[in-house]
């Protein structure tokens, strides 16, 4: 209550395809029913490099991109009764507000509360709370973290355990629990499955976690680059099949590997043809299968309905289904008692003003995730 | 045991696309594990009519239709130990083992035991039980019910309450269970739901009244033939649409009428841009929709996977996920128990003589079912 503008560093987005801008960004007090996080850490993931390539129908420029990150409250709004100033928070992309329809129907995670406002890159009001000489910034997710602070609304963060470093926990404000929850969550894998996993960037590494915590038996990786066989297998990736090593289609060689197709099986890339294969590998009967990748505007998906008559089930999931407030501070907890790693995604760590190195190397395939530091972690 | 060669009346499709012919047909007693059944009444259904038309990649001729019927078992062969000579039964089309890989999964109803050979034409020893003067006839969906007399594995008989009447209950052979089924095994439909129905043929029809039985809050059926919407409000639709009234993809006009879609839908026609508007019909976050119909040889159905991401559903459902023998005899309780009625589906009857008349009927769309009488029903 009564904070004042803060003036920070933070990495501006002037325009689509423009490298990010570090600017001196004033940044208001948290109005009524937000807070204002001191950022900690974040991640730069394909997301954030996908709205800045203007390819984002939603992306709005200039903005302050990045929604994986981790901090403190700084000060929060009139009202704000769930955290106080000091609490350990992750930025949610995907809020959970508790009351509106979907929070309330049990069976989704995609809180609808301020969909229209932070689509558009503002404040549940309407407004934003970053300028640059006097020039409004948007908001990014809801999130934007590629800021020393940032305000977002009170729904919008979950308040974990302060024990656990944002260097790394920052990564479950996005992709790790992405992938993980979508075998805990979207496709509740059972003991003694088999799971084929499309993909092995971050999002499919984590889905690979995810299956060998849930005790999948057989953990295919499915790839074209080989490099990344080592740390799927190092994760829990029973074997790694490169289709360019075979003239059939990918899912008729899964299905023909595993005696008629896999349990469950997820696509981590984005790639519309790969969601056919993924769901063509699927066993008939009950298999199914779960996009977790973002595809291209316009781009769509087709099967054969006989695929989904003879019991395979296509699923999507978003946020790996989990929702924000009430559920992913278990799985901070979960991290902290050791039951998965987060350090073999890091691949790179870097402060704010060497942001733009850390959308080259994902560019260049180089990076799992470039963290960036803000300061003391 | 020890049965003899029966020789009886049946309607044989020599070819694609003629007419049936009604011939002296010698049917071979039941071999091991196989039952002879003597039928009482059958179904004329629209996949028989599918099969005639030469469309069906599976179908054989010379074959005898046929898969919607009842009757009481005449003779069994060697083996058989889980009906007797005199039970009341309806041939199933998706049999159960109760063994093989997919029946022990407990996740489907789709028996694989004797699938190579049944969708030859075949008997599980690879031969038939039909002959015309010596030359042999196809079985056809396992089943061949358009015979006074026809021979079936014994895994291929669900055992019934011989109070049935079988002029109706062989409804509960294929389409009404199909529909009933979806929603009860497939969908899980929840008391209160809202759904909406494509196509209100009989598959439609009983698709709606399984979700009056599952307490739907609101059924919305959808049709381009107005003439179906009484009988479609008699038996449960809270409203009927034809799309042709709108200028909008009929999905707009759904989702605009039940405040963002629907919790459950249903495609009962086998159009596969009818199979996109139900599921972009479904509510984000957790609708789920349900393709029923077959779709023509090598037609796709298509998407964006954003509808999925966003939390929709796509399934499909095969004799409604019913299991024959476990669960089917529980539709003819439930049906005994005056839990639903068949009376309104069957708009014609005949005796097997006039078989040809009930295919012209359907062609011309003036039959919702008409059922064989053979004999004494």
């Amino acid at each position: 209550m009564g904070a004042e503008t803060i003036r920070c560093k933070a990495a501006v987005a002037w325009g689509a395809g423009e490298r990010l801008v570090i600017e001196d960004v004033d940044v208001m007090p948290p109005q009524l029913g937000e807070v204002r996080v001191k950022l900690h850490a974040t991640g730069v993931c394909h997301t954030d490099a996908f709205t800045l390539s203007g390819d984002d129908p939603e992306g709005v420029f200039p903005a302050i991109l990045g929604h994986e990150g981790a901090g403190i409250v700084e000060s929060v709004g009139e009202g704000v009764t769930s955290v106080s100033v000091g609490d350990h928070v992750i930025p949610l992309y995907t809020p959970e507000c508790g009351e509106c329809k979907f929070c309330l129907s049990g069976k989704t995670n995609l809180c609808q509360k301020i969909r229209a406002t932070q689509g558009k890159g503002l404040m549940p009001d309407g407004s934003t709370r970053f300028s640059v000489n006097g020039q409004p910034i948007y908001h990014y997710m809801g999130t934007s973290t590629f800021s020393e602070y940032t305000v977002l609304p009170e729904i919008s963060v979950a308040k974990i355990n302060p024990a656990a470093p944002s260097n790394e926990v920052c990564l479950l404000g996005c992709g790790v629990t992405t992938g993980m929850g979508a075998v805990t969550n979207t496709a509740k894998v059972e003991a003694g499955s088999c799971v084929a996993i499309f993909g092995l960037g971050g999002i499919g590494l984590a889905t690979i976690i995810g299956a060998k915590m849930a005790g999948a038996a057989r953990i295919i990786g499915i790839d074209i680059n080989e490099e990344k066989f080592p740390l799927a297998k190092k994760l829990g990736a029973t074997e790694c099949i490169n289709p360019k090593d075979y003239n059939q289609p990918i899912q008729d060689v899964i299905v023909g590997i595993t005696n008629g197709g896999v349990d469950y099986s997820f696509e981590c890339v984005g790639n519309v043809n790969l969601m056919r294969s993924a769901l063509e590998s699927c066993h008939k009967g009950w298999g199914e299968s779960i996009i977790i990748g973002v595809a291209g505007a316009g781009q769509e998906i087709t099967t054969r309905p006989f695929q989904l008559v003879t019991g395979r089930v296509w699923k999507g999931s978003a946020f790996g289904g989990v929702k924000g407030r009430s559920e992913l501070p278990a799985f901070v907890e979960r991290y902290l008692a050791g039951e998965f790693k987060l350090d073999d995604f890091i691949t790179h760590t870097m402060p704010l003003s060497q942001i733009n190195d850390a959308f080259d190397l994902m560019h260049e395939g180089k990076s799992i995730r470039s963290v960036i530091h803000f300061g003391k972690v």
